[in-house]
Order: structure tokens, then sequence, then C-alpha cells
């Protein structure tokens, strides 16, 4: 069994942008930390929802007929098959929750996958 | 496709502790919010893990062999089958991921489950 996490503690060890990092593990599920820090690509993942919830700052998510705006104690389920591109302007910090193998770039070429990296 | 979901303004529709509410579904989970105040059962949930992230406050987690603290901020997950009672001193207000039709009270027959509502 883990010990508690604390997710600024854990933000604190991550530098790169839009490089999600494990924190922990929920059933089939990875538990991430990530900063967002300007644009990433569009993409969509065709197997499972994508769950946001902004700790700081404020993040953007553009979707094919709108856009939705975080801020912290926000969050916000991109449901499966939906193309979306997170944004953010200042400097953000996300939770995000996705089955353990999904690729942040999901059906995207334009940009490598990070790789699935424990904190 | 939902909308954003403010969890301090959804806590803010809470009253009764220990009752938590659905603000949101991720694939199969719901995702509640819910205020700790005072003590739960012991309890345990057979087939799923238990994910809490504390929002504001303090919360204590007792397990078979020890106790946990966990403050604004920082997440633990409870592993499928192991025994454990939330508990706070002062009114603590958290964000739970559990699969849908989980009961907040797993096997203790010492309570009733809170019904499964969304706010």
């Amino acid at each position: 069994m883990g010990d508690p996490v604390n997710l600024a503690q854990k933000l604190a060890q991550v530098d790169e942008p839009f490089s999600p990092k494990i924190v922990g593990r929920y059933n089939d599920n990875k538990l991430m930390v990530a900063k967002v820090r300007g644009d990433f690509v569009w993409h969509a993942h065709e197997n499972t929802d994508d769950l946001f919830l902004v700790l700081s700052g404020r993040l953007t998510i553009d979707l094919p007929d709108r856009s939705v705006q975080l801020g912290p104690g926000e969050l916000f389920v991109v449901p499966r098959g939906v193309r979306h591109r997170p944004h953010a302007e200042e400097e953000t910090h996300i939770l995000l929750v996705e089955p353990a193998g999904t690729l942040n770039t999901g059906d995207s070429t334009e940009r490598s996958p990070a790789p699935e990296e424990e904190l």
C-alpha cells in the first residue's frame, strides 16, 4: 500500500510541460500530475474519457464546438472520442486520470507521446 | 458533454457529512464530493480501490496497521479489500472516485449506505 501523495510536492519535481508523471494508481488507472504551459496538440482518445482537475493556474481545453476554461478546484471530463486541445497561457498544474497505457497524445502523430514515468 | 465542475460550489450545496454527491462521471466511475466531520464506520470495498483527495481540512484514514493523515492537495488510494475508517475533527471537504454502484459503507452493516445522488 502506498503513502499519501502531496501533489504540490510532486509537481515541484516536474519541469517540462505536457509531460505527465505518474504519482499513484487507482484500479487500472494512472493518477498523474502535469504542468501545462503553451499549446498542446489536438488529439482524441478512442477508448477512454479523460479527467482533468486544475490544481493551480488556468487551463483552457479547446473542443470541436467550444472551449472550456478551468481554474483551481475545477474539473472537466473529455468524453472518449472527443477531439480536444489543452493549453495554458500561464504555467498551470493539473491532476490527470487515464487508464494505464493511454498515450497523452492520443491519436495525434504531430508529437511524440510522453513516456509513462513514475515520480 | 458536461460542463466544467467547480468543486467548492458543489460542496456548498452539501450539508450532511458522509453523504457523497455525484458531480461527474469518468468511464465507469462516479466522481463525488463529500464533507467529512466526525467518525465514519470501518468498512472495505471487495472489488475496488478507493481514491480520496482532500480539498480542504484534514482527513484521517485509519487502516488495519496505521493511520494516514491528508491535508489539502493530498491524495491516498485505499487498495481493494483493505479495511479503513475515514474521520475528521474539523469539517473536511474531499473528492472521491469509485466505480458506479459502489456503496460508501462498503461491507459494513453498522450504517445505511448513502443514496447515489447527483448534484
